[in-house]
């Protein structure tokens, strides 16, 4: 699991920050969470293979999470990109979107598909054979959703010697990696972990931004491998993170200690700061492993 | 008159090079004419002063020429500008910028006003007491309109050593700058030449982007002091120029000597090339004047 920070500070593109965006590889599959403006140049910056982008989540219709949106999609198109498209994000972003391809008469050449989400309940809204990817209901300015982003429980693995063992053929293999217990032409039942270790434990991902403290997502993203959590402010500024409806760096790192994650990661700074390590510092204070999200980093999880 | 290219790239941004933007600055007035995604960005590196941008033009709405508008106006509202801003673009304009200002709940503190084109006659669209813009109707694959911008004839310059002279009243100033003779009051008629000199001759500046190879617009751009006009492709590509409607260097320098102007300016390069010094050369067997776009540069005309 690898995530690639495109972009992770406040409000506007500047001359060396750059507005919410971000990968997460999981299983070879390559996700796009949130577009702000100049993330197709940050894309190629980190050398991305444009075509990899086959599924992209929009949390909120704030500027600095979509405005680039349409640039990518009219990027893609000029690339001649033959694969679908599909864009998951807020009621009102395939209108936005449409309307603009309409009027610069430039339909894209490939699938271009909208889920477009309403629910204030988490929901699943991806799913293939490796990957589940859910809502997080968060709570903002406008309508808001986070994104869970789990494997699914792996195949369990093979003990080659065991099945040298008892001498089991080569098309039981699926079976047995599937949990099943074996029957032997001599009636003997071979339970399953005798023939199997443990998989490995599937790895989650969870993105929560942009949000005011809400305790009611803790039961969605518990146990999460690593959480990324808004913190626009530090607690000197903790009254404006409650009026705008952002988070603190203590805040966020409240919630991932309540939801027991293994690792956060903060970003979505404020410009108005010196450095982005005061933001650590204050939430290694709630909880111990904490790691700052910065433009262009990768983290190999 | 000064020009400062923010960007002059066609099609895409990408990681050095700059969808379409440029600021003209004119009798203290300063026009931005077309607002490609970064284009903000752009402007903060240029240490340009957001609060004296009141104008922006668009020419047409091809994602290179205004995917950044949104987000510049965003920006301003963030920044509590207070000035009203006024959009001149093709019809669809407002409908684009107002859609995603509902969605993301964010309606600006100032004043937004749209003033949309869609006429395929030339027009007077700005005018104040110095300056005029005209559009330049285009040919392109969308509705496209090019700008002139015009000082207007400036007031007559008072000799002072002469109304000295004459022992003309301070109060008959502002009549003779603006022409008038003056009758003594002897009763005799001093002619306004022997109180005044010329005016400087007004400047202006004709914006071309995108456009195919037209001669429809020389006698709107005639003996302008400056032109930018498009030259995407070299004379290899020249079937393509004319398939995808844009221009050659060669077309763009046989319009400006065709239409006499002082100064060619050229722009919206393909990236396909590896110097835009080529789109000089071929430009300078048609005619001598002939200056390269690049983003971040200034010309002082």
């Amino acid at each position: 699991m690898k995530l690639t920070i495109l972009g992770c500070y406040a409000a506007t593109p500047r001359t060396f920050t750059n507005p919410t965006s971000q990968l997460i590889e999981i299983k070879n599959r390559l996700f796009l969470i949130d577009c702000g403006e100049g993330t197709q140049v940050q894309l190629r910056k980190n050398k991305i293979k444009f075509s990899k982008i086959n599924h992209i989540f929009i949390s909120h219709l704030h500027g600095d999470h979509f405005y680039g949106l349409i640039g990518l999609i009219s990027t893609f198109s000029l690339l001649n990109r033959n694969n679908d498209l599909v864009i998951y994000g807020p009621k009102g972003i395939k209108e936005i979107i449409l309307l603009q391809l309409r009027l610069s008469n430039s339909w894209p050449n490939f699938g271009l598909h909208f889920h477009e989400l309403t629910s204030n309940q988490s929901e699943l809204i991806f799913e293939d054979d490796k990957v589940m990817v859910k809502t997080i209901p968060l709570k903002h300015r406008v309508y808001t959703n986070g994104f869970l982003f789990e494997e699914k429980i792996a195949e369990r693995k093979l003990n080659v010697d065991a099945v040298n063992e008892y001498q089991i053929e080569k098309c039981y293999f699926q079976n047995i990696k599937n949990g099943k217990d074996i029957l032997l032409d001599d009636g003997t039942l071979i339970s399953n972990e005798k023939l199997t270790f443990d998989p490995e434990k599937p790895k989650s991902y969870a993105f929560c931004s942009d949000t005011i403290y809400n305790e009611a997502i803790i039961p969605i993203i518990e146990n999460a491998d690593v959480l990324y959590h808004e913190s626009t402010f530090l607690e000197s500024e903790a009254s404006l993170a409650t009026k705008t409806m952002h988070s603190t760096a203590i805040e966020a790192a409240t919630i991932a200690k309540k939801a027991q994650v293994g690792k956060l990661v903060l970003g979505h700074y404020s410009t108005r700061y010196d450095a982005i390590s005061l933001f650590k510092e204050e939430a290694e204070t709630i909880f111990p492993n904490v790691l700052l999200a910065d433009d262009g980093k990768s983290f190999d999880l």
